[in-house]
């Protein structure tokens, strides 16, 4: 039953365009729901919304006029975000149904799930309210009660929220013009909402109200504080088993949790928020992942350079970031009338090391890498663990080379981040393309309309050529040139923005850098900034959490511990590590006079690869009985076995299995 | 002829000690000349100055009264220096001699020779008056004149001044004691001065006046300029022409001349001053530094941590640094209400990983190690090259250990200097064990008098021990306990502070440190401070003097360069290049088409180890030609031979024979 409209004519046709291309007609008013149905139930059942020339639509409003349409399911982010305000509305009737007389401010779709801010007068929500909502919530959404849309005057809008007493929604309507009000209503819950929203509760077969907290109004502490109820809901049981059960292990596999419990990293307040002392098994880890990084540049040609952490603000002036980035910044240091900043970036510095020298076409391309330490100033309500610090060591480098050579060091870049993946295992990966906005040239965008189009397309082709998942977004790119930012999964899914890769124009010219071609002119090089391995901090930190700190053989801060059954063996376990050792492991014994069982419980806390239990049987033999991380008796080895094994191990970076 | 003196009774006798323990008696009013003379006629000719009862007298003063005495010479720094204050007064009469009517400030001896600063009226210096002045100088050395000292009253001084018209020894008399003023006169030239001075310009053999600068009176720019000159002299001529010598290879040899050429580093004016950007060559050089620090602390049961650069204010005023050391500091930058600082030292860092998990026993000795980067602030008058900067890379680690552990620890560090010194050659250096004042107890040291006298002991069975030269100097150790500073010597016989290994019992407490005993007791640990090689700065600032930018192999930038004889041999330079590199030889290939000789000359000029020579003969019998560098021709050999013999020389760390 399609909705009527009286200012539409619909005996005309509309032309709908779809994102394949193709184009077909339809009669004016039609649905994005009923398209939908027009191709198949099976995917009608689907639809969450609509985007209808650019705009997020309800999937049930009619379309009137020629339009593009790409249909929006749970697999879109729009789709997604769409069904869980729609969960809100449906949590603020289950609400109203428990507690007349609430009041209701905002209750928006969020990263994963939803919430909604409600004014519950004097009454404090308890777990058992949270079960009771959810229970009605499912009672509700089994009604499959649709979401309707209704065009309001500020008029009626004002006089209907009035009667009901809310004045959270009245300051609302203040700043909307008349024209541009709806209201959504489904069963006995009517909102003040733009929408869209998605066809009907039905849709929603999960729901799981995860937390209670305070917010004030407005985010003003000064104000009245409601009450906030977060939630998260799914299109299936299934995939809320999965994200529970996915939360769990993330509380699990928290990289605060690990990172204290394995000696990883410590804070202290005399120190100073954010700034992390890196603990011997923390700096084991980056050590590793320096070596790594180290070999893999080399290999690829870089060169290493050291830059101290401060430098005068004329360099910042320069390279454009004071006073744009000030408030990202370090506050500076005043010295013999100068100001010194700690540098929050790398790249002004390498600048000077570029242009220390003169260059021609024979030292193109120029590679320098450092793992450089920046300082940036985030609030301290935003720092978090590793995630969010004020100190980073930045897996950074340079690359200064002509515009020929610039596909193929950009590709070369590319290369290197999908050998990294590999070897950490990360299997899910999209690469954001951020592009430049062409009617922003001169203004966010530096104006070289020739240049973006060319690099834009290089970058593009790339990414094509080495076929990586990825996305582009108009309108984000650098001031100086289009970006790439990585995004990557851990093993339990959860979404991490690792690194960056990108083009920079404006630089080497504010830089003033230049080389000379083969021509003996003088020309302006291209820079790739790049980043794959992200900084220590954010990186150790996704790496506690995708390997639950079990991390594998080669990154493992202790690799063996050898676990004599009594002292009788000590002599033998001696020889036995000392031989490892030789070999580059990195080993110890466990001295105590402990009973074996203990000594391996707590070898498979501490998250150690490798046990050898050593007794009267292994001493005699010349042998080591394995046990294996998590997996318990790996059988016995000569000492020589298995140090051929696990060198080899550690040195092809093998995985754990 | 001994000088008269009314109050000395001649006929009694005085117990002279000696440095030997052995007490002799002599006529009281003997000299330290006639002394040495009743030792032996060869002795006295070399006696300088002597040190009566610590202080440091002319050899011809009388001494009446029971002494221990110690004869000094150009061996000792005592005599060196008495040796060329003696010659500044020798400048001044010739000065005096060229300019009647020069009026003079003060002369005192320097590290290395001697200045004199003096009122010449109108008159510019020239490079001939130096000549003038030299060839006088001799002419009046050639007079064995005496020096002779007076003592004088207060008014008879003022009055010669006066008479004189000289208003800076009339300045210099203000603050000068009735009865404790001097004067010295040798040949035609008087001078107000505490002395000693040798006993006649006939030992004043060689003499070189070095160069003239101005300088404001008392340093105080508002001042008139005088007319500084400094000189050097020696005992024979034939130290005198080696110190040229000396001077002409260090000039040759200058660490930033060389780092220039060599590409090891820089510095800019937008970054600061005393900042240094390390090139990819210096960079090199660290990263080889690093990898044997690392190694030799490894085996040494070292762990590494990495710290943030900056900290609160509260915990420098915990260690102590503030206020005391914060003329030495950055200043600070105030953020969220606090004020954080750029560390100029790890220690408080460290002792913060230390104290983040608790420790007992079984934890204990507990070494830490990170080549951690300080910063420190530096008069930028004072700033040079590598050796005085404001950004350094510290060779540094802490010990935490018992009393019991801690002479073996000691010991250990000690040993660890040794196998440096071994590794890069340094033959001559001196340990200078710096010790409490037992006076300044709770002053200037810890009052913990016992502690003191069994760490000093300590340190000093260790020295012993290890049969390393050593000198002893009370109170000059630092605040919390005794300190070891160690001197090098540069293959040109320049000294160099290079590093410090210190003990200290005021930081564990001040920081509340403990760990739990085998008594389950609560005890504070001892700290060891050690940084055998010192910064990066002033370590690669030494090896460039010390190596004259010929670098060992394994520390050399670049290893080996493949010299093709033409475009024909690329395919077989590039085979070679790929074994060396997978042999972990850092190599390049010139590439360009030039003749061999000229690339020949420029691989020696950039002083690169190996240059492997391959044309027609090479490519065929798969062999190459090596050139070593500094040494020419050394013969063929198959690349397999060569790789087994650079690889190996690399991994020996071999010094450049």
């Amino acid at each position: 039953m399609r909705p009527y409209n009286k200012s539409v004519d619909y005996t005309s046709m509309i032309n709908i365009s779809f994102p394949d291309g193709a184009v077909r007609q339809f009669e004016n008013g039609i649905t994005a729901l009923d398209i939908a149905k027009s191709i198949s139930e099976g995917l009608a059942r689907k639809i969450l919304a609509a985007n209808i020339n650019g705009e997020v639509w309800d999937a049930t409003r009619p379309i009137t006029n020629d339009a593009s349409l790409k249909l929006l399911t749970w697999d879109d982010t729009d789709g997604k975000s769409t069904f869980w305000h729609s969960s809100a509305h449906l949590m603020a009737e289950a609400v109203e149904a428990k507690f007349p007389g609430a009041k209701f401010w905002v209750g928006p779709a969020i990263d994963k799930g939803f919430y909604y801010d409600i004014d519950l007068g004097d009454k404090k929500l308890t777990e058992e309210d949270l079960v009771w909502l959810e229970k009605k919530m499912n009672e509700l959404a089994a009604q499959k009660n649709r979401y309707v849309r209704t065009e309001k005057s500020k008029k009626d809008a004002v006089a209907y929220f009035t009667e009901k007493g809310d004045e959270y929604k009245l300051d609302l309507l203040q700043n909307l013009q008349d024209g541009n009000i709806t209201f959504y209503t489904q069963g006995a819950f009517t909102d003040l909402c733009r929408g869209p929203h998605i066809p009907n509760t039905g849709f929603i077969k999960a729901i799981k109200l995860t937390s209670i907290a305070g917010a004030y109004w407005k985010g003003d502490e000064k104000n009245k504080q409601l009450t906030r109820i977060y939630g998260v809901t799914f299109p299936t049981q299934k995939e809320l088993d999965e994200y529970l059960l996915m939360l769990e292990e993330a509380k699990k596999r928290d990289h605060r949790k690990l990172g204290k419990e394995l000696g990883i990293y410590t804070m202290n307040d005399d120190i100073g928020q954010g700034l992390i002392l890196w603990m011997p098994n923390g700096t084991v880890i980056i050590e590793e992942l320096e070596k790594l990084a180290k070999q893999t540049e080399e290999d690829a040609g870089y060169k290493r350079v050291v830059t101290p952490h401060i430098a005068k603000e004329n360099l910042y002036l320069t390279s454009g970031h004071l006073p744009y980035y000030a408030d990202s910044m370090f506050p500076p240091m005043e010295m013999d009338g100068e100001k010194y900043y700690l540098k929050a970036m790398n790249c002004p510095h390498h600048h000077k090391i570029f242009d220390a020298e003169p260059k021609s076409y024979r030292d193109m391309p120029y590679r320098i890498a450092e793992y450089g330490t920046c300082y940036r100033y985030e609030q301290s309500g935003e720092l978090f663990g590793l995630m969010r610090v004020r100190c980073l060591h930045m897996n950074d480098a340079h690359i200064y080379c002509t515009k020929e050579q610039f596909a193929a060091e950009f590709k070369a870049v590319n290369d290197m981040y999908l050998k990294y993946f590999k070897i950490f295992g990360i299997d899910k990966y999209v690469m954001r393309l951020s592009l430049h906005d062409p009617e922003k040239l001169g203004q966010k965008y530096i104006n070289e309309p020739e240049l973006w189009k060319e690099t834009e397309e290089l970058v593009r082709n790339v990414l094509i050529e080495t076929r990586v998942p990825f996305v582009e977004v108009k309108g984000e790119g650098a001031f100086y040139g289009p970006k790439i930012d990585v995004q990557i999964w851990s093993a339990i899914g959860r979404e991490f923005t690792l690194a960056t890769n990108q083009v920079d124009f404006a630089q080497p010219r504010s830089f003033n850098l230049s080389f000379t071609n083969q021509n003996n002119e003088s020309e302006t090089p291209l820079i790739i900034h790049r980043a794959p391995l992200g900084t220590h901090e954010r990186f150790i930190g996704f790496l506690l959490e995708h390997y639950a700190g079990k991390f594998p053989t080669w990154l493992a801060p202790l690799q063996v511990k050898i676990l004599p059954i009594s002292d009788k063996f000590m002599n033998y376990a001696n020889e036995v590590k000392k031989q490892l050792r030789k070999a580059g492991v990195r080993v110890e014994i466990d001295e105590r006079q402990e009973k074996i069982g203990k000594k391996i419980r707590e070898a498979e806390l501490a998250k150690i690869p490798y046990m050898l239990v050593i007794g009267e049987k292994e001493a005699t033999e010349n042998k080591i009985s394995i046990r294996k991380q998590g997996k318990g008796d790996a059988g016995q080895q000569t000492v020589e076995e298995f140090i051929t094994n696990i060198a080899n191990e550690i040195f092809e970076r093998k995985s754990a299995e």
